[in-house]
């Protein structure tokens, strides 16, 4: 087992690389073993290209017959873009095969795994499952529940304030925070934000990595699709993230919006969906999280303001709350984290300690958000 | 010089076993060394008797004649309570005093050096001065500055919240982090609260700390002095913190109280002190803070609501903001961490970080205020 656990751990560092480059498709690495010794190794770049197997297999440096492939996710099965991974183990002549996780998808789960059984090569795994599962936790999310998995990043003082009563807000926090930011969205497949943001910031919502940037190469990093929500389609036509260039996709409620608008905007080549409302008379979150997973994102990182952040929030959508403390104190007359209306202490929303870190002068502190109980939620 | 590095590290250890009993007096360690031997060690335990050097003299297994003492801070060479270490050392003989930190007093600071050297002791220091200044904050802003060191304790969720709308704040933290604040409190000479704290929450504000506690022990502890800011003397005479056998001090403004109620606290044992009014018509915190210190209190711990918290923050009293961030987060309407109105990000208050830790399921920030300009401060 501990074999096990070391070549895997392996195929992880391999998965890894791929982090910025692989969505829609999950990161996978895999490294092929024979009497100890690594022969081949392989993970997956991007789609459309080699799988990471295939990659594997075709970096041997000897004969692979009767070697053991260790493969973070299940070998898929059917005929996508490339062919089938388990029969190119298969012809191969592999004879055991360690998987870290099966394929997230309930409906296809194990059919690699059958096939490659059938097949009279040995399967053994789970192994490292968590750990491969944190690989893609997007994809996962995506094929299990169809909806992205959501990361809501503040920038907040001690005092949990994210801009002055004025809405003046740039900077709360330090470059080493901003720069941890970029490496977020570059991991990300959309960013969304808000009609309130883009009107005070006016931000880019660009992914802008330095070629010095040690962990993230710039020249294949992908731009993120950018989503803005934005009921009544109230954009100002020149706001720098309509910007031609980059994949933009607007939310906004059929009813609320001019048609002269919405025309100008579909004319520049604007993507414009629109949103049902839901009962309480907002945009419904979690449907447009459905649409957005409909079309292949599976990592959504929202940068947005105090309302949009409450309510993702409210609807139970958040996966992990990434708060970076600036350490000062913008005072008690300053904007609020979130618009969450609470009265008692026992509807306080209760969140699990991830993790915290310094990050330059400030820190980062990771939580989820725990929706267990109704405890959050509609007054 | 590393031999004294380790040898200081050592009465640095024994000094701080001293944490919770020696105030007024300053924690000091001492270890004495013949041949790279420690022949002899002490701390001093309680205000009335032995100081450090005496303890370790009086410890040593064989002759001290010709060897070496090394104590956390210069010895004393004044008649005090106790005869001057100065003196003790040079009638036994002692070789080498190597000293940790000179006398914060600015008036007396290097007296006792000198008189060992007069006497023919070699004096070498100061050595791991910061360690050593560390172990009494308190007592060396005391005697340099006339005020106390001051420690600011506060218990937030998240989004920076420290009660609802409605007041309800029990409990904000873990019962982890209230035992690690009954370490701060056993450690402070007093703590201070405000009239609001009292009325709202009605505290005993003693230190209650458990047998099984390692760390301090619950036997030796004594109570804080337990100080109230109550402008207008309108406590309720049945307020747990008024409970006698405790030590309890009260600040109250002149003009604003009703003599009755000042006679009937008089009269129960309250200790009461008329505070001065500063120029925005506030009880003069600085001055309170300054009767404190002349009172022999080193180390304030405040422990109240944001606008009491907040004014010693604009008063630019606060050496450390200790903050407990729970896993939770209590909404928009809820109460500010701390009342301070401030319009631009240019008057933010700065702070120093300084360090972060899980305690429980909560996480412990300790910050520094920055008080170098003028960014805070009266609008």
């Amino acid at each position: 087992m501990q074999k096990h656990i070391e070549f895997m751990s392996k195929a992880i560092k391999l998965a890894q690389k791929g982090t910025y480059t692989t969505h829609p498709n999950p990161r996978v690495g895999c490294v092929i073993v024979k009497g100890e010794q690594i022969i081949g190794s392989g993970f997956h770049v991007r789609a459309g290209e080699g799988h990471a197997e295939v990659n594997a297999l075709a970096s041997a440096t000897q004969s692979v017959e009767g070697a053991t492939a260790y493969v973070t996710l299940e070998p898929c099965s059917h005929q996508g873009k490339t062919p089938p991974c388990a029969d190119a183990l298969i012809a191969a002549g592999i004879a055991t095969v360690v998987y870290g996780m099966q394929d997230p998808n309930p409906q296809v789960a194990g059919q690699g795994l059958k096939k490659l059984k059938k097949a009279g090569i040995e399967v053994i795994g789970p192994v490292l499952e968590n750990e491969c599962a944190q690989l893609n936790p997007g994809f996962n999310k995506r094929m299990s529940e169809g909806l992205p998995y959501i990361r809501v990043k503040m920038a907040m003082s001690l005092d949990g304030r994210t801009a002055m009563e004025s809405g003046e807000s740039q900077w709360i926090t330090g470059s080493a925070a901003r720069l941890d930011v970029q490496r977020l969205r570059a991991q990300s497949d959309a960013i969304v934000t808000g009609i309130g943001s883009v009107i005070v910031d006016n931000p880019s919502m660009t992914v802008r990595i330095d070629c010095d940037d040690q962990e993230v190469d710039s020249t294949s990093v992908r731009q993120p699709l950018r989503v803005i929500m934005d009921t009544a389609l109230s954009i100002p036509p020149e706001a720098k993230i309509l910007k031609p260039g980059k994949e933009t996709l607007m939310f906004c409620v059929e009813e609320d919006i001019e048609q002269e608008h919405y025309n100008a905007l579909k004319k520049s080549g604007v993507n414009i969906e629109f949103a049902p409302v839901g009962e309480d008379g907002r945009m419904d979150l979690i449907e447009c999280m459905g649409v957005l997973a409909d079309q292949g994102i599976n990592e959504v990182l929202v940068e947005t303001g105090a309302e949009l952040a409450g309510a993702f929030l409210q609807d139970g959508l958040v996966d992990e709350l990434i708060v970076y403390v600036a350490p000062k104190l913008l005072g008690s007359d300053a904007r609020p984290l979130m618009r969450l209306p609470i009265e008692a202490m026992k509807d306080a929303v209760d969140l699990e300690f991830e993790s915290v870190r310094p990050v330059g002068n400030d820190l980062r502190i990771v939580y989820r958000p725990k929706y267990l109980d109704d405890a959050l939620l509609e007054e």
